[in-house]
């Protein structure tokens, strides 16, 4: 592509994952955002939705069926899941050699009997799901690369499947103890009006939610068995906490012979070189407060008491890494820009 | 003591403990309080330290030396460790008859061997130790109500304890898999000037401390081995969440055998009558928020997908049931008055 | 009516005033909830809405239609303005001597004209509407004893009238000068699930509203200018704050001739002897989480660097003596009871 | 200067300004940091002050008297006010041609009679006061190319000054009705460990400080003057909300003789094609969410319901816009690199 801009459009704007692809792209330097969508919304500007987007340029909202996909290099799609998949396979139909940086949970299952076991209907774009990259970068990079159609992983999940990959693959960890305690800020819940994401509902306390039951859980097991090479159905609850952004995944594991130092060995060489994965120093935990706003990865690893078992901490700003930024990440392999492109933001603390 | 208002001192005022017990005991209509302390802030009024108590007429700041222990009939101890066993001591010899409940950690062990391996230093004053009472109401009601010195437990400790007894007890999960994944609010601390608990490091984000060596464990072990009837473990990991009061306790475990309703059955039993402590309907959890300012502990049991693990879920206010409320519930018994004598603020939502 | 417990009914119990008066009835040792109502929520158990209610064995939600008024002694009503008009002039008509404490808008102002200016319409209970009691209950004890009908002032106004009646009475301000720069917490804003009341579009930030335009000034304008003699139309601009609970209002004057210590005087004088108003040392402020859960107002003095002027500092609860306390200290006084009673409770920090 | 990066020294780099400094500068393009202090934690890693900056290469934290001046291109200053002066001194004598931008109060007031009455004490730097050019680009851009010395101005100051400079020398507000009441977040009280800055003390409430005497009033009282052309000495009232960055600026104001939308049209035009100062349509305020984390400044102004008198209001980052942001804005004027280098971060919502 020379130095020419990439045309992007994203659909979905009027959503905090939409609000912050628009606040990478603007300062990503080989990207131009040609057309925003927000079908409830359409026909207001982006400032009326976001008024930090006021100084800037920015294509007014429109509904999906005004975007002209033909035009478009790249497609970020920042809708509800299920709705989704009929909006792929449309623009596909448009403009079959356009680029789709997904981010619901539509094409992330590989398998179809999982998806409608955790979402509760049959795929409708199953030829889509089969072709679609798991949009993990420091896993599947090379996948990503050549994928039309990526799947951007959740933001618990990739929080909580970046550490433990390695250590599945390596057979360093009893699959059958992990156990992942998941923490997320709010922004994470989107951006539509509903009781219990109230400020008054929300501020001076903390709650698990989805107890049993919460959907990432597919992304985990699938990820998860893949690397152990069996099947490994870890418990996994995740929790509000009264913050904007973030997920901290605090995980429990009983080692499979080895000492905890051995995991972060195998951590500490496994991202060695990584450029948004950063392994603490044994012993020491980082706080969500670190990654804030930048699209970083820190994970810890501590010895419990007991030997044989340890600790597991990985932290993620769920809007950043856990969504927008690693959908940024994913544009640039996939329109074969260097990776780190416009993704260089450093935490904001406090 | 008929109907005349039991005389007691409070010993270490110008924390949130301390304030805390002033707040409930201004308005105990068996308690008055004669005496407050607060080395460092002697002299000042009250009002001066805490402004919200300036409508009230209570005694002035003074040091632990200036109080005639002889004319209190109970002293609540809420000072730093380590000093305790030395105050304590003095209590004790300068009025034998007083009776004392001591908020701090000093008296909780009853293994010297685990003091020292948690606190780094022999005990100082081992014959109070072997005396006093583990103050937890609902697990020790009968030792708590003969006893002349009573051990407040932890904030921690009393949230993961209550759910697990009686489990540990029926012998219904597996005493190897027990995780509690713990988060608490800021006021748990305590008041005193450290960079780590200023607002702009604690606010917009989620973090673990002490992993892996935190000394509530101490009291975890011993009162799950002792439930248990044989040495308990569990792995264990505070949080801190930004908010100001709150435990919330996430327990993974696995049934011996059962499902996770007989688990919900036996807690429910346990606990059917208590005043301080609400079982929910089975597969619901609570939010910290419904208990906060009050003396009340929510538990919730849910079922996991996988048959034979459950998640169990405890919230108390660290303030109150978790520190100041349940030692009020302590007075009580020792006083021999009504057990919820003060203790009746419904939680504050939102 | 002796000891006998009086028969409450709450209209509007699933918003947070609602629950706020709920939590206090249920201390009150001479009350009875016998009704509550929640047209959308009718059918549900109290705690299926708010969950701290679980210990307490609450009437189920009931549609307005379904309560029978004449077995009812009185009714707090938490309804939306001019919604507000059509069920009380109903309630009156089913039951002429029931006791109405209406925590709406809907009956505060005394001059139709001033209600159709702000409100937008005319009001549809003229004769009730002339009846009403304005219930800022320190100023107006004596004509709320009497009251049918009682209208619980706003929370803004209830923060900005109490310090500033006494100063306009006494002709020790000049009207013109009067700024009032309000901020509250979130809690007032309902429990209405709107985008512009969600956690991660309120925490971390704050902002104006309603500039210019607020419906408080009406309320404002009327008590200022009856204390003044003359008409007063203050600067008003109420924000919002990142926080539950709390008003605060920071008050501009200009003396009429006096100094600071001179207002000062004149308000610790006015208060002396109130129970729910305190008023602290010259040259001092107060915090809103001095107050947070009690029916205190808090107000503090400070002279400004150029003489002449000052600084008046106003703080309450919003849901407590800025709507569901006031109201109860309203029913208190229309039942014939202790005005403090059931109204206890301390401020609850942190 | 060619391309060449220039040598940055921060001093006072464990505080937040200072970390906010070096995660501008660490993106900048034209810097490269080359020297950090902190006294009392020289001998760390930035990263051990600052995890998040654990991906980086940073030189190690030194003392002062560590520092190479003469190797420095640019000194940023971010310690307490007196010790400044001394520093300043210092490194001028070191080396007389480098270049400082000093983000303390102690060069902001020109006349050493106001530095006294403020801070207390005689200026010890006096010819380097004079020498100072202050640093508000927007008012003072040329001084500022020419400058050795550039004063930053304070969080509050910026965000007052800016909206009231054009309009004062316009003479279109009345000097004698302004007050400005400003919020402020936390971050801004630095992080030195006090117990009125803990979580626990901030959260869940608001409170002035510094009520009738807060030393941001010299520099008010300076530039509101000097734009008036005569003595003006605003009402002006700083409040501590709970949250970690934004000042927010809400300034009431009598027309002299104009409507309130004369004001906003001499903003509007006054601010035309500034990079980092946006003016909102007339009638609509900011939120300080909107400027979270960039070197915006968000102006609204609307017409109070009394002809005559209008509000207006401000917003910035105290970090960014409010302190380091516009001391990188600084620095680039000095060395001549175009202003808005490495200041293009967009607001960070939520």
């Amino acid at each position: 592509m020379a130095d020419a801009k990439a045309k992007i459009a994203v659909l979905g704007a009027s959503g905090y994952t939409g609000s912050e692809l628009v606040r990478l792209l603007l300062r990503h330097p080989r990207a131009e955002i040609v057309a925003l969508t927000a079908d409830r919304k359409a026909g207001q500007a982006m400032a009326d939705v976001f008024p930090q987007f006021a100084p800037f340029a920015l294509p007014r909202l429109v509904t999906i069926d005004e975007v002209d996909f033909a035009a478009v290099d790249l497609v970020f799609c920042a809708l509800p899941h299920a709705t989704t998949q009929q909006v792929v396979k449309k623009v596909f139909e448009a403009a079959p050699g356009v680029k789709v940086v997904d981010l619901s949970a539509d094409f992330r299952l590989t398998d179809p009997g999982a998806y409608e076991q955790w979402y509760g209907h049959p795929h409708q774009a199953l030829e889509l799901q089969k072709e679609a990259a798991f949009g993990l970068v420091e896993i599947y990079r090379d996948e990503i690369r050549k994928a039309r159609l990526v799947a951007n992983p959740g933001c618990h999940t990739t929080t909580a499947i970046l550490p433990m990959v390695p250590l599945l693959e390596a057979g360093a960890v009893e699959p059958e103890s992990i156990v992942v305690d998941s923490k997320t800020g709010m922004s994470g819940a989107g951006r539509s009006a509903k009781e219990a994401m109230l400020f008054s509902e929300v501020s001076e306390g903390i709650n698990a939610y989805a107890v049993g039951s919460h959907r990432h859980m597919g992304e985990l097991d699938q990820e998860y068995s893949k690397a152990a090479g069996r099947p490994v159905t870890p418990m996994f609850v995740p929790h509000l906490s009264p913050m904007n952004r973030g997920i901290y995944a605090t995980i429990y594991v009983r080692t499979a012979g080895g000492k905890a130092e051995d995991l972060h060995a195998i951590l500490a060489d496994y991202y060695r070189g990584e450029p948004f994965v950063h392994v603490m120093p044994f012993g020491t935990v980082p706080h969500s407060r670190h990654v804030r706003g930048s699209n970083m990865v820190f994970i810890g690893v501590v010895a419990d008491r007991v030997p044989g078992r340890a600790i597991i901490v990985s932290t993620l700003d769920n809007l950043v890494k856990g969504a927008s930024g690693q959908a940024v990440q994913n544009m640039n392999l996939v329109l074969g820009l260097p990776e780190t492109m416009g993704l260089e933001q450093i935490a904001l603390m406090p």
